[in-house]
């Protein structure tokens, strides 16, 4: 099992400040790297955080505002400077190719690599697999249609002894079938159970992207037990109603939704502007989920167990 | 008259680094604000130098490169947040409005303030004027479709000697014909000629915006002897051969320029990444126009006489 870690480039809302960039993570699962949201800079802090252009090949806009996609295009013209081939794809809903499309035909035309389009709807889907990770959309609750990204690193196999598989003569090409559970038979008959052979694998970690919404009910089914469960807190219980008018949460929702979904760990971000100092969001999220914590720029959070 | 001042929010070139900003300039004339192109992040240089959001309505693009424009949306979308009213002209090529309009149509639906596309062409034409400046445009050579921008500052009237004008008598209402020039006719037909009354008004201020180009004479004729030239210097001379494959300039050409229009000063900009330390830049072009200086992030250039 490879690392899977969570960088955040961007955690402040749609008004700047310049204390925080506008909405922006990156996924590292086993060194892939894929990009939840975009807003301006995120190129920037991409450099910053020393994250390789190279690895990244997928980005996930959740909605079109502009305080999460206004960074693409000029995240994919300068990937285009850096002259690598291959292919890159932007996973948005259907407004967002249009838009997109029509700006990277013109300013991407020459470029060195394939943008494609992949749409998403504002459903429960999933919308992207391989061998590490299934990554799928479930729906939110904001002005604009919204969707929230779920993250599954695959369960890996389970681990060999490798002592004691020497000791019972298990050959090489049977060592996938021991990962894979099953028991070893020797050419005399003799069955050597597979917990003899191998160790419990690493448990899969399963994060929660949960982008611009109210509370509702809707999406609690998708983020059941997450170990990790992003949510955005845009304001303090004290200007609730604000939030309530403008779609948005408040940090002791978040941790209402975090608790309700027996998440292990919460991380806030999408910050307003009027905070100068996030702890009152903290403290607020920690009195109803303890296991809380801020997001802030150029933060890598571990999340392998 | 006012005041004349450069503003320096971006003066790297296409790839970005973590040294230099894309593009973008705030001319401040008598405290209007008028921005020259629109790189990534010129909404957080904006407010890094303290320059009033209100103050501005008018936003050149050069050219649509990405490290030109792509700073554009941003702004305007959290110059909707700011909640001020009025309007914001955006001057560029057909294309321009094309693009951008798809943009704001979508991103800048709730704007409180108007959005107005201004169509510029190729091709040397007034594009703004008021009581205190005018703008024109000017063709330069580049890969795509470029314009350079010229900024005009009007001729101030005469400025008014108080006391002569107290001792001849000269009634309020005449004043402005004083700064006009006009001589004061006494009530008993004395003659007092201007001169007496007045001196020289301060010299207005010419400054001329190089977008990239590469050196060519049909721009030359519309910046003759400006007191400030901004000349795009992407590179040094050693690669003067990617300069001329790219329709870019090297300083020592930006030199040049200045030399063969007699501008007063030449200020450089556009700094190719492979540059830490434009020193390079700066020497060669000194050393072919000696009132160079190397423009930078932050920095304020004051223009009045």
């Amino acid at each position: 099992m490879g690392r899977v870690e969570l960088n955040i480039l961007g955690c402040g809302s749609a008004k700047p400040t310049l204390i925080h960039h506008p909405s922006c993570q990156v996924l590292n699962v086993h060194d892939k790297l894929f990009m939840i949201d975009c807003g301006e800079g995120a190129q920037t802090m991409l450099m910053k955080m020393g994250l390789k252009w190279s690895r990244l090949s997928h980005i996930f806009i959740s909605h079109l505002h502009g305080d999460h996609c206004f960074g693409l295009l000029g995240l994919l013209s300068t990937m285009g400077l850096q002259n690598h081939g291959g292919e890159i794809v932007i996973h948005t809903i259907r407004d967002g190719i249009t838009l997109f499309k029509a700006q990277t035909d013109y300013f991407c035309r020459e470029m060195p690599f394939k943008i494609t389009f992949d749409e998403i709807s504002v459903g429960h889907a999933e919308v992207y697999a391989d061998d590490a990770v299934t990554i799928s959309t479930f729906p939110l609750k904001h002005r604009v249609p919204t969707v929230g990204f779920l993250f599954e690193e695959r369960q890996g196999g389970r681990h060999i002894n490798g002592e004691m598989a020497r000791f019972h003569g298990v050959p090489i090409y049977f060592m996938n079938n021991l990962r894979a559970g099953e028991d070893f038979v020797k050419p005399d008959g003799t069955v050597i159970a597979n917990e003899l052979l191998t160790t419990t694998p690493t448990p899969a970690v399963r994060y929660a992207y949960v982008s611009d919404t109210m509370p509702a009910e809707k999406y609690l089914p998708y983020i059941e037990g997450v170990d990790w469960l992003y949510h955005e807190s845009t304001y303090a219980s004290e200007h609730a109603a604000d939030a309530k008018a403008r779609f948005h949460s408040t940090a002791a929702q978040a941790a209402e939704v975090a608790r309700k979904v027996g998440a292990k760990n919460l991380i806030l971000g999408h910050y307003s502007s009027r905070y100068r100092d996030e702890s009152v969001l903290l403290n607020e999220a920690r009195a109803i989920f303890p296991a809380t914590i801020l997001s802030n720029e150029g933060m890598k959070i571990p999340m392998s167990k």
